[in-house]
C-alpha cells in the first residue's frame, strides 16, 4: 500500500521498518530545536536525566522570543539557556544579533532538509514542512528527553490531502490559502493529522507562501503540514545551500488519506481572521470599517524577504496613518541586511514604520509592540486569541503583509487594491 | 556687571527684567517637553488645573521610553499620552516609528534654538545646552503647571565656567570630557549650578560631542550645561534648519562664576566610569581585564550619527565576540535612515549587532537589552547606578562609542587602539 509523506518520513526514521498510521513509534530525530521561551523550562528535566546531549550539532537553541531582553526575568532565562549551551558545547546557540527567529533561521542555515524529522519546543515547528520536512512542536519534557537520546515517541499521524489548484491573484499570499483552509475545517479540523499539500498550484507558490501555510497548519490542530518537494523547493536548496541532490519527497499515488480537500486558489481574495480565532475568516471587503491602532508585519509566519518586499511596495511613497503604529520585524538578520541593501529599510522608515531587529516580539505577547486595553491590531502573525498580543480587551485581526501595509496607511482594514486605486 | 549665559537666558525670559544669581523668577518657557515615562503621571495634575495647554505648538510629547510597547502597562501609559495629545491638539506628539528619542528629536526638528528656555519632564533635558539653550529637567507636577501656563519658577543658578583647551586625540569623544569633569567635581559638584562651556577647544568639538557633554551635565548635579554659541553651532543651524540668524549666546567677559575649571583635553585618553557612579572614572588602560556580556551603543547621550559612524568604523570587517551581545540604537529615525543609506546598517548587522529602532531602551532599565543577574555591560549611556539597566547585581561601565565597539569585539573592555593595532 502506498505511503503518505508523513508515513515515509516516520518509516525512514524508524530504521526503515514499516510504519502504519496510528502506530506508536520511537523515531530518531534529525534536529531538536528550542528557544529562550521554552528551553529554560527543560533544563531542569534534562539535568535530572544526567546525560550529555545526544549530538551537540543537532541541538539548536535560539534566542528569539524575548530578545534583546525585555526585563530582568527574561534576561535571566536567556542566560540559563546561554550557560546550558556553553556547558554542553551546543554548536548552534543562536545569540542575540545573529540568526533571527528560529523558524526562519533553521531552514536558512541549512539545518532542515526534505525528509527530515524535526522536533521543536515551539508549536510553529510545523513551518519546516515548507521544505519537505516533518516538523512538530513538543513540550519541554519531551524536548529534554529528545536532547538526551535523539529519539522520541510519536503516533504516526493520519493524513489529509490538500489539493491546491489555480493561481493566486495579486495581493493574495500563502496566508490567505491557510486562512481559507482553517476556515473550512476549523481550529481542530486537522487535530493530530498531517496536512499534506499538493496539486497544480504548487509551482506558483514560493517558499514564503509555503512557510506561511505550514507555519499555520498547527492553527488547524495539525501535527505537521508538509509540502510535496518540487522544483520550487529544489531551486531554494540550490540557490541558498548549494545542494543539488535533495530528497524529492512525495506521497505515493495510492497513499491513503482520511480526507481530501480541494481548494481553488484562483478565486481567493485577501482574507482576514477576526478575533478571537484564526478560523473566523472573512474576505477583507466583507468587513465593516475597522480602525486599527497598530499593524504588525513580521513573525515566523510572515517575516520573509518576500513579505517585506510586498509590504514595502505598498508603503513606497506613502505614509503610515498618523493614528497607527506600524511595527516591522523581519525573520532573520540576513533579511534585515537584504532590506538595507535593497533600500526597503529606507522605504519603511520614510513611511513611518518602526523596524526592529529579528525577534518574535509582539506576536506572542512578548515585547516590542504589546497592545493596551481595547486596542485593535492587524497582524501578519498566526494567532488572534484573547490577550495573545497584550491586554485581554485588545483585538487582533490576522491578514497577509499586503493587507497589513495597506491598512497601516489607510488607518483601517482595507483591501490593497482599494488603497492603490485611490 | 557682566552676565553668565544662564543669567542672560533667564533675563530674556523674565520680560527683560534684570535677574541675579540666586533670585527666584517666574520665567516664560519656550518649550515644554515630556515622554511616555513621565507625562502619564502629569495628566491627572494637569486636568485638576482645568485649563487648555498654554500653546499646543510649544508642548512636545515624545513616545520614546517604552516603545514599541514593552507590555500592557506601558502600552496603556503610551495610550494615555496619545489620548491627551489628541484631546489638546498637541502639534508635536511624536508617535512610535516617527521622530525618535526626545533629546535628539527636539533639536533635530528645529524646536530648540540658542537662548531658549526649555523644560522637560526628563532629567537629561540639559542636552539642549549643546545648542546654546538652557534645558532643565522638572518633575511631573511642574511639568503640568508649565503646560497650563507656559511659565515656571526657577532659582537663577550660579555658574561654573569650564574652559576647555587643546584638541582631542583619536578615539576621544565628548563622553571622555564630561566623565573627566564629573570625576573632578563629583556627582554633586555642580548641584543646582549652570555648567558653562567655553575655551579654545570648542572649535574642535562637534555637535555630537557637545550633546554628550551637556546631556551628562546633570550627572554632576547641574541645573543646566550650556555651550557658548559659535561657528560650529551656527553651521549646524545653517545645514539642518536653514537658519542663518541665530543668537550668538556667550557670557560677558566680566561675568561672575562660583568656580572656574580648566580642562586640557589634549592629554585625555578614553575613560570609563566604573559601577556604580559616573564619577568613578578611570583611564580604559588602567582597568583590569573586565569581560563584558553586553555592549550598548545609543541613548540620548551617544545616539548621534557621529557616534554610529565611530562605532561602525571599528566594527567594519570585524565580528562581535561570540559571548557578547551588541545592542545598537540610534537616536532618531533620520539617523537610522542615514545609517541604511551610508551602509553602516550593514556593517553593524554583518558584525553581529542587534540594531533597534530609536528608543531609550535598556538605558533606563526599560526594555530591549535589560541585564540579568551578575551581568556586565559596557554602555554609552549616562548612568551606571545599581540596577539602572536591570538586575541589582548587574554592573554597568560607561564609555564612548569607540571604546564600546572595540570592547564588543574583544569581549572585554579595551582601548580601541589596542584592538586596531592587533
Amino acid at each position: 500500500m502506498g505511503k503518505t509523506m508523513a508515513e515515509k518520513i516516520f518509516q525512514a526514521h524508524n530504521g526503515g521498518k514499516e510504519v502504519k498510521t496510528g502506530e506508536i513509534v520511537f523515531a530518531n530525530v534529525d534536529l531538536v530545536m528550542g528557544t529562550d521561551a521554552t528551553v529554560p523550562l527543560a533544563i531542569g528535566e534534562f539535568e535530572k536525566i544526567g546525560k550529555a546531549v545526544f549530538d551537540p550539532a543537532k541541538v539548536v537553541l535560539v534566542q528569539d522570543h524575548f530578545v534583546p531582553a525585555r526585563d530582568t526575568n527574561t534576561a535571566n532565562l536567556s542566560n540559563q539557556m546561554r550557560q546550558f549551551a556553553r556547558k554542553h558545547g551546543i554548536t548552534h546557540h543562536v545569540e542575540v544579533g545573529r540568526g533571527g527567529i528560529c523558524h526562519h533561521y533553521v531552514p536558512d542555515s541549512g539545518l532542515c532538509n526534505p525528509g527530515d524529522l524535526i522536533i521543536g519546543a515551539d508549536s510553529h515547528t510545523t513551518t519546516y514542512g515548507a521544505f519537505g520536512a516533518l516538523g512538530t512542536g513538543v513540550g519541554s519534557t519531551d524536548f529534554a528527553a529528545a536532547m538526551a537520546t535523539g529519539r522520541l515517541w510519536f503516533k504516526v499521524p493520519p493524513a489529509i490531502k490538500v489539493v491546491l489548484t489555480g493561481k493566486k491573484k495579486k495581493y493574495v499570499q500563502g496566508k490567505d490559502i491557510i486562512l481559507k483552509l482553517i476556515s473550512m475545517i476549523g481550529v481542530d479540523g486537522a487535530a493530530y493529522k498531517s496536512l499534506e499539500f499538493t496539486g497544480p498550484s504548487l509551482k506558483h507558490l514560493d517558499m514564503a507562501d509555503r512557510i506561511t501555510i505550514c507555519n499555520m497548519a498547527v492553527e488547524a490542530g495539525a501535527k505537521a503540514g508538509i509540502f510535496e518537494v518540487d522544483d520550487v523547493t529544489a531551486d531554494y536548496f540550490k540557490k541558498y545551500h548549494k545542494k543539488k541532490d535533495i530528497l524529492r519527497l512525495k506521497a505515493d499515488a495510492d497513499a491513503e488519506y482520511v480526507q481530501e480537500i480541494p481548494i481553488s486558489i484562483s478565486d481567493l481574495e485577501p482574507l482576514v481572521a477576526e478575533p478571537y480565532l484564526p478560523s473566523k475568516v472573512k474576505g477583507v471587503k466583507e468587513l465593516q470599517e475597522i480602525a486599527v491602532d497598530q499593524v504588525f508585519i513580521g513573525s515566523c509566519t510572515n517575516g520573509r524577504m518576500e513579505d517585506m518586499r510586498q509590504a514595502a511596495k505598498i508603503l513606497s511613497k506613502r505614509r503610515v496613518h498618523p493614528d497607527v503604529r506600524l511595527i516591522v520585524i523581519p525573520g532573520t538578520y540576513a533579511i534585515l541586511e537584504e532590506m538595507a541593501e535593497e533600500g526597503i529599510m529606507e522605504t519603511f522608515i520614510a513611511a513611518g514604520a518602526s523596524v526592529q531587529s529579528p525577534t518574535c516580539g509582539p506576536c506572542c505577547g512578548g515585547h516590542t509592540g504589546i497592545l493596551g486595553d481595547d486596542e485593535v491590531c492587524l497582524s501578519t502573525s498566526n494567532r488572534n486569541f484573547v490577550g495573545r498580543m497584550g491586554s485581554p480587551s485588545s483585538r487582533v485581526y490576522l491578514a497577509n503583509p499586503a493587507v497589513a501595509a495597506a491598512s497601516a496607511v489607510a488607518g483601517k482594514i482595507i483591501h490593497p487594491e482599494d488603497l492603490c486605486n485611490e
